[in-house]
């Protein structure tokens, strides 16, 4: 890939010319970075190729990259970053969506995949992609110590102490009138960790040399960022339809779940979203080379779907 | 923990001895590794704790400590090892006795972790200790360039080119008429993988400098224990009782599983399960310090459980 040519030019790019390569390059490695459709067990590598390619926005990858700005990180490091979080984030979905949690049949405007390729290889595809983030990441060129402060990054905001801890509260919440504190902080680790860990992912891939006061803006930008995220959804799901999300939309009202539209009511949500843009705005001001983090921020508020 | 003490000491021990004094010691370290029960979220940590705690013979980190004579390997490295491969295997039993898996009810002698907590815990649970698996490894005090091979090699034999594809080829094969190199090779994925990384991640705690012989000596030696142990598997299986194993027995022969003795017979599995118990002796001997590994061998054999 002709890395040095693509980033000397991104910088003339508009946000969705950026979005639109940056995706492109991340399809291009994911493609790469997965086992080929033909190896055995051919079955797996099919529907684990099924789970990631060709899907969503790569929201996670794409605050990667633009957190790898802040110390002008190298390209395929930050590439490989990206494609771990983004087998992290598709292996979650994989198993949220299997009967015994969610339940759910369509993602991304597409059957499930165990609905596609049935449940007992629905949970070995999500192993699977776990277990293969891990050993991309643990590949990685950059200095050693710096590749496993990344992997402890990554294996934190997955497990229990972030985004399958919050998966655990979220299920034990259904049908419970849950306080916005609540809902935030279980918010904050199933879909926070991840958002969260693709900031310090980034930025840590260039080198590991923040101020306490630099970690503390990089946390409030992430944390507004994850949490503004969270509330869109919810308003794109009280508003949007399942054709435009490309899932299956009302769900959470359906199910009972607590939302910040069911809590707050869907114009504070609003007013709640855009003050969270602006807190995230506010959080980079310590830094340089932060445009993509704040055209991130933009998106992530102002999206449509 | 009295590191040093318990090395100078343990070399007195009988294979008996040695064998309680490392898993108690791993008990003690898994407990230590997992998140307290109290933390929140206190049920997926309580089920966690419940898969991995107080089972089993713990014969992957018992390969590990064997595996680190080899190179002098520091013990509580070793021992970090030996938690993280535990977690990968604890994980997988939870997963693989799902009902969209094997749906077994009983699993070393107490209800399986879904009969327990629920479907959607147990799923949460096995995704979370796979994460906690590579959080502790990534956390090791090794050499980083060291501790990142480390990493490699769990995820590695845990991915889908490993155990998972393992997995994936047992499913797809159930009611089919296996050939026996069929059955070989499925094995030597699905429960090979994680007792040939067990070897190799013993061996490499110590230090990552072994001759082209050396390694192809380790991979024969995990190779001919590795298949001995499925080939005693199966003849427990169709041998011994449910109370005895503390699972249930007959159920490859029940699900129409092929296994050694369905393919075989009894007595020629049997003698199959001692000459690998051969060829992994034979293998040990371009080493020393190879008496633990010589004895897992033999134990891997002839256990009754």
């Amino acid at each position: 890939m002709p890395n040095s040519a693509l980033s000397a030019s991104s910088d003339q790019l508009s946000l969705s010319e950026w979005m639109k390569d940056s995706q492109a390059r991340i399809e291009v490695a994911l493609n790469a970075f997965l086992p080929g459709a033909q190896q055995i067990p051919a079955d797996l590598h099919a529907a684990m190729r099924y789970a990631v390619l060709d899907g969503g926005k790569r929201v996670r990858p794409l605050l990667v990259y633009a957190a790898g700005q802040l110390r002008h990180a190298d390209h395929a490091e930050l590439t490989r970053a990206a494609c771990a979080l983004e087998m992290i984030h598709a292996y979650s979905l994989v198993h949220d969506d299997m009967p015994c949690m969610d339940n759910d049949a369509l993602r991304r405007g597409k059957p499930t995949v165990h609905v596609k390729y049935g449940e007992a290889c629905a949970l070995l595809v999500g192993d699977a992609l776990q277990a293969q983030a891990f050993l991309i990441l643990a590949e990685g060129k950059n200095p050693p110590a710096r590749q496993l402060k990344m992997l402890q990054v990554l294996a934190h905001a997955s497990g229990s102490l972030g985004m399958c801890g919050g998966q655990a509260i979220d299920l034990a919440s259904v049908g419970l009138p849950l306080t916005r504190e609540q809902l935030e902080q279980m918010h904050q680790l199933k879909t926070g960790a991840l958002l969260r860990a693709a900031v310090v992912l980034g930025a840590v891939c260039g080198n590991n040399e923040f101020t306490d006061n630099e970690l503390a803006a990089l946390d409030n930008y992430a944390h507004a960022i994850g949490l503004a995220f969270q509330v869109v959804d919810d308003i794109l799901d009280a508003t949007a339809d399942s054709t435009a999300l490309g899932k299956t939309a009302g769900k959470d009202a359906a199910n009972n779940k607590p939302t910040y539209v069911s809590i707050l009511g869907l114009e504070a949500s609003k007013v709640l979203a855009e003050k969270l843009r602006l807190q995230a705005h506010e959080a980079l001001s310590v830094f340089s080379n932060t445009r993509r983090l704040a055209e991130l921020a933009d998106f992530i508020v102002q999206r449509s779907t």
